[in-house]
Parts: C-alpha cells; sequence; structure tokens
C-alpha cells in the first residue's frame, strides 16, 4: 500500500510518498514543489503541474493533506488556502479517498504530543523511515503527514478485523 | 472580443459571459456553479470541471475574477480561498491573461459608486447588456466582473491608440 501525503503551502507544497506492507514502513521519496515568480494564476498552475507529474509516477493507492491553520493573518489564510485548493483538487482528479488531519493530530501520531517542534518532527520521520532524507521542513510534514494517515488507515482495518 | 467573468464562490460560483464589438456589449451567458454535497475535495473537482467545460463552450479571449475580500471570518475565507484557487487554476490552464478586481472595483466601474447595492449591480447589468436575465446575484456579480474587465480593456487600448 503506497500513502501520498501533502503540506500544503503557496510558495512551497511539501510531499513524500512511504509504502507500508503490513507493520513495515519504507521511504519511497519526499520534495517540495516551488510555485516560483509571476502571478497566483501562474503559481498555482505551476504547484498543479508538479502534482499530477509526482501522482502520475507514484500511482499511490491513499492520499493525505493537512488541515489548514486558519490564523489571524487573513490575507495569509487566503494564500494558503488557494494553494491548498489545487492540492486537494489534484488528489480529487486521482479518485482516492483523501484524508485529512490537523497538524496538532499529526504530530500527536507521528511524535506523541501534539504540540512537538518541528526538529521533533524530522526526527521521527528519518527513525520511521529508515534512509529518507527530507529534503527540507515542508517535505518532511508531508512524510509525517502520510505516516499519519497510515497508521490511521491500519488501525482502521485492525478494528474492522476484531469486529469481525 | 469575449470575456469570460467569475463570481468566485464554494457553495455557488457565479460566471459571466459577455461579447465586445467596439463599444458594442452583448450578453452571451451566465449561470452558477454549484458545488453540491460531499467531501470538500469532491465539492473543488465538481466546480472546476464545470469551469473548464464552460471556458471550452465558450472559448473566452480574456477572462477576470473577484479578488477575494478578506474578513474576519478565518474559516469562511479558508473556504472561499480554496474555491477562488481553483477557478484560478482552471482560467490559468486556458492560456489567457487574468484581469483581478475588487468588489468596490467592479462595482465603482459597472454603477459608478464603489458602495453599490447588490440590485443596483443587477440593474446596471441589465441596462448594459440588453436581454441578460442573470440567473441569481453571482452571476450577476460575474457579468459585472466581465463589463468592467471590458471597460478597462477598452481604456487601455484607447490609450495606447492616443501616445501612438
Amino acid at each position: 500500500m503506497r500513502v501520498f501525503g501533502i503540506d500544503p503551502g503557496l510558495r512551497s507544497l511539501g510531499w513524500g510518498v512511504i509504502d507500508v506492507d503490513g507493520a513495515r514502513l519504507s521511504h519511497v521519496g519526499n520534495g517540495q514543489c516551488q510555485s516560483g515568480d509571476g502571478t497566483l494564476a501562474a503559481r498555482l498552475l505551476r504547484l498543479h503541474e508538479q502534482l499530477v507529474d509526482l501522482l502520475t509516477r507514484y500511482q499511490p493507492d491513499h492520499a493525505a493533506i493537512e488541515v489548514t491553520f486558519v490564523n489571524r493573518d487573513g490575507a495569509g489564510t487566503l494564500k494558503l488556502g488557494q494553494a491548498r485548493g489545487v492540492a486537494l483538487l489534484a488528489l480529487a482528479q486521482t479518485g482516492l479517498e483523501i484524508g485529512e488531519y490537523a497538524p496538532n493530530a499529526v504530530k500527536k501520531t507521528v511524535v506523541g504530543v501534539g504540540h512537538a517542534a518541528k526538529q521533533q518532527v524530522e526526527h521521527m520521520v528519518k527513525l520511521q523511515l529508515p534512509g529518507a532524507m527530507p529534503v527540507g521542513p515542508d517535505a518532511a510534514d508531508a512524510l509525517a503527514i502520510a505516516l499519519c494517515h497510515a497508521t490511521h488507515l491500519s488501525t482502521r482495518r485492525n478494528l474492522v478485523e476484531v469486529v469481525r
């Protein structure tokens, strides 16, 4: 089972891919899509094109994306919202069911506490995915989101088996 | 010259198409894309599919979209941002240059004052586009955005001619 995780952002959008085989987790790839310069429309188009390419290349079975934190900076929320809309669209276009997790839920699942520092997240990602070298903090977050989704999927599966 | 206008929204996204031939303006079409029920991803996918269909059907030469008003409701701003991101992407995918106008700029151009009521906007849209029957307030706003863009494009053209 392959899981694709996204940490949405307009300037830099993190992505991470992991494979899950029972309890065995392995790193497949990670990166950060850059939207570059130009108009907002051109930047959103660039993000979408890169994501479509990645989803075609990696052919995931499941996908997850971080729920955007709404803060007091309305303009920042709007920018992030526009990037997240385009990322969600790219996932929806693959027909995959999409998991959505708040930042604190991701940290709690991967690190054990909801208010973990960025470095702790990266440390735990590397520990759980031997050989993974996230190219940056957004890529590390995306791998953490994929790990969080994998955990929830396997919990759901175990629960179904217990109920049976 | 054909202009496509968009009034972005998650639940209902207004669109309007007008033709401009010198000083003559004519109404081509208008409507409101509904995102329906389901997950946010499914709703964004539905909006994007409808917009891509409309842009293919009407083949505009120019496009314009309203700049989203950032308000104190962070969750609302985020929702609107995600819908606007998908609408901007659909326009960017056509390769058209995109005009962006704040709500007050649209009202000022179409009605003459920046703080016009919705009914005034609809009234002026019908006056300038004989025969136009907007299906709802979002469609009327989208036609107003197209009118605003047409005015700015023709002003730009006239200025270029004066300079020559």
